[in-house]
């Protein structure tokens, strides 16, 4: 039996210029995200620009998340930290609130020793009782976890996952062989969902399905079914988004997304740039594309 | 209608010590992958050690293998050179031998703009009536094919192909929707083939397939039939294959895995180093594995 | 005239395990590195483990070093942020306290325009009346300044330096020249101190000199009379420490230094591990043969 | 006592579009160099295009080098290869024509282990009875010497010396402190010259030396009478002509700039571009300030 599956949305963090939590926003578009199927809800990933909160900020996000999503789908918010302390604090503090699962994210300045990457996240899952998944992105943070780095951790009783957000898959499969069933696999958009789901991973935790969380659960269900087919047609059309999302700064592609669909969330937050105009011409194309391959899938 | 499909091995490059190519060894090969039902045979990849190799000893390999095929499955040759003029020399010099199709491979010292680029495999492909594969590989070279600069590329009635050597499939599927039909993809050893066949990959072009050739057919024809339960099964167990290539020097894994087959191929060219005892002996286990999953394996 | 001019050693930040401040210790060594004969403090560099910090440990430390310093030599506090609110905010929560000068630091997640870089730098420096010193180390940072931006840069009336961590010295050759008197630059523990006064350095900013502070200031006084030989002798010893520093942690590294001269100023922040015994060794022969290499320099 | 010391200009390559080489201008190339005072030559060093040059190529400017300098300054020539045969063969062949030591360069495809790099730099010295000079270059080459490996080669009675083209001068102290006298140092076009003979460097060789010799053995000059003053007033000329180098591509700019002296030594071989229009007044506009800032320092 698996922790988690399926689509989770990584959530922007609405925010105003003077820095408060567009709490309203946050509920709309936690509701929206339900309405569309999604499977769980990520608060504080990396589009939701953890990187640029304080902590009280990053805190009322996961307070409005699970307070609005009243237990409909699991919330796995994130925990990034450099700090061991603060990762546990974090961790407690979230799962006291009522998150469902830890994503867990270690943000480095000085390298460190794969023991001290170890431990640092085994101190996240010796803090809580709630299913815990790694997270490690070589782009953008200073650290990677390495095949025996991730073994080891995934020997741990609440370490139930990973996201690897390389755009190296057949790293998810070494994963896969090296973990053998302890260790489940989501893709992150630097992936391909279909090709990750193919090779036996659980779904994917994204900022894309944020902004396309229909097309994202059909092509879901699609792969659940094993309707290949259908499935590469829609991922074609889909993949398209995430290539935009590369191309321009994320946060600012998908708050841009957003907006476009009507929801108030504002900019990134500064010195990020807002998502430019040829961006959003770019963004609205790529919506609409993903909203007709979506019209054209049958149904899983 | 596709030019090239399914599984061609990288030949590797049996040379002595002193330098000359050992053509009975290599015609024993050439035969014995032949058997095996690959698809074609690639002279002159990377782990054909092209770039250990003098003007000489490419040639005559090219010529012992198109000899020893005999029209029996396609042959595509590398070419890889600094010059234009080179370049262009060793196209016209392996279609005359009667190379079915051409690698092509730009080595760099000086960092190139774009537009050399295009000029160079332009030259290439201008050079000959024999379709074009294009190579890339990040990782050994100095230079990397942009989007836009295989996008221009496709449209040469000539090139019809690429192999990218990166380990990011998801490239692979924008180059897929790129080029719109006018370039076919090809897998590296650096991805999972299955992935790449589920996203429209015409097949792989690689190292490993020379040590493995009949599981690599099988997973090729699993895949081609739509049976891709059974190929999933197949791959995670010949990715223990790709995983080692990875982890130790490829020409000697492969040139070493040769061996424990009872073929003399020599070892890798000075001042590389042959397989270590310790490799020899994870190259046998991920050749037994990889056997014992074809024996498991259903017929396509 | 010159805002700032010779040695800064960048502080460490005694922190206990349970993240309070050791205060008494941070004072012990803001006295002691005054009367060794240091130009400056650096509180908040890189190896002052701002990275490791909250905001109110932070700014417990610049309270602390302003306080004990007693305007005996300028204190040029760290401002790191990755949104330009938080770097406003302690900039002028800084000068507040007292603090003579910023030195400016730019932590990004997502990769920045060059606009966001230049306009991040700007609002720092507009939000205060001291002189400010950019700093950018492109092996711990995401972003780097270009020479544009940096020329940029140059023009504000209070940006007046530069820190430049990239162990390219050439670099600041480049920037001298491009900004024709309006930067002055610092040597960070990568470059050769030496070599930096040489070509026209202001002097030093980096954690080395928080270990071996009579040594460094001596190296100073002798590149500044242009006793270049008594300084390359001198400079060779140095040397040394910084390639410690380099091969092992480098918060580890200075804290074991510390200790080693009878200094309490506990262990870097976990999970950054403490110096291992080997490297506590090779500290303790190279601070020996910095001294000795002290004692046989000739005065300035 | 020193097996070279001074400037060594990177002699570029002419070759005709058909690949001969031109020789009558290589002619009149040495003896201006000769003539400009410089203290050695260097055919076949990056900007001299070996990689661009096959056997016969390299071969014969060797010749014509070795010929035309007639025993007035001596001979380095540059040795590259991916095999250790292949250097070997080279070795014997430049010493067999009279050159005076070898520059020595690692040309590696697949990753090396460091022991098969000490073997092949030792493979090059054993198989000549002249000074051998290695030359590592992290930008454009896939291999890297350690620091531990150079010391280990300093122990060959031939291997008199280093030229380290990263752009990190205190790499440079570190050889100097740890072969303690075995190894001599030169500086590449990425150092500062004059920070290079500060901290005990013997001279420099690099491409630029080529297209302002008499400035740069005025620099040299004056930093061998310790006239730092007036060094530091001409590098800080000097180092816009390499900045020019490292801006555009290196060998374009420096036979640009021959071409602006009125040496036709053609453009750099395809798929190389020549120097763009607009590099080619900025090539001119650094050259002469080269010329004035010569005009302006004083004798030595």
């Amino acid at each position: 039996m698996s922790a988690f599956h399926g689509v989770f949305p990584y959530l922007v963090s609405p925010v105003a210029p003077d820095g408060t939590v567009l709490e309203a926003e946050l509920r709309r578009l936690v509701d929206h995200l339900i309405a569309s199927g999604v499977h769980g809800l990520t608060p504080l990933g990396s589009t939701g620009e953890f990187a640029y909160l304080d902590a009280a900020q990053r805190r009322r996000i996961v307070e409005v998340v699970v307070d609005q999503a009243k237990g409909r789908v699991p919330i796995v918010a994130g925990v990034a930290a450099t700090t061991t302390a603060d990762a546990v604090r974090q961790t407690k503090d979230y799962a006291a609130i009522g998150a469902d699962g830890i994503l867990a994210i270690l943000e480095a300045y000085f390298p460190l020793s794969e023991a001290a990457v170890v431990a640092y996240f085994t101190a996240i899952a010796d803090a809580t009782d709630k299913p815990v998944v790694l997270y490690t992105n070589p782009n953008f943070q200073r650290s990677d976890l390495t095949l025996p780095a991730i073994d080891a951790l995934s020997r741990h009783p609440r370490i139930v996952g990973i996201k690897d957000a390389s755009t190296n898959t057949g790293r998810l499969l070494s994963i896969l062989n090296r973990t053998e069933g302890r260790m489940e696999v989501f893709a992150a958009s630097a992936h391909i969902p279909l090709a990750v789901m193919m090779i036996g991973g659980k779904g994917w935790m994204a900022g894309p399905a944020c902004a396309i969380p229909r097309e994202s659960v059909r092509l879901y269900e699609l792969c659940r079914a094993g309707k290949w087919d259908a499935a590469l047609a829609l991922q074609r059309a889909l993949w398209r988004v995430n290539e935009l999302f590369a191309a321009h700064s994320l946060a600012a592609c998908i708050k841009g997304a957003l907006q476009i669909q009507g929801f108030a969330v504002g900019d990134p937050i500064a010195p990020q740039a807002p998502l430019s105009a040829e961006g959003r011409v770019a963004v609205e194309k790529a919506l609409a594309l993903a909203a007709e391959a979506l019209a054209a899938a049958p149904s899983a």
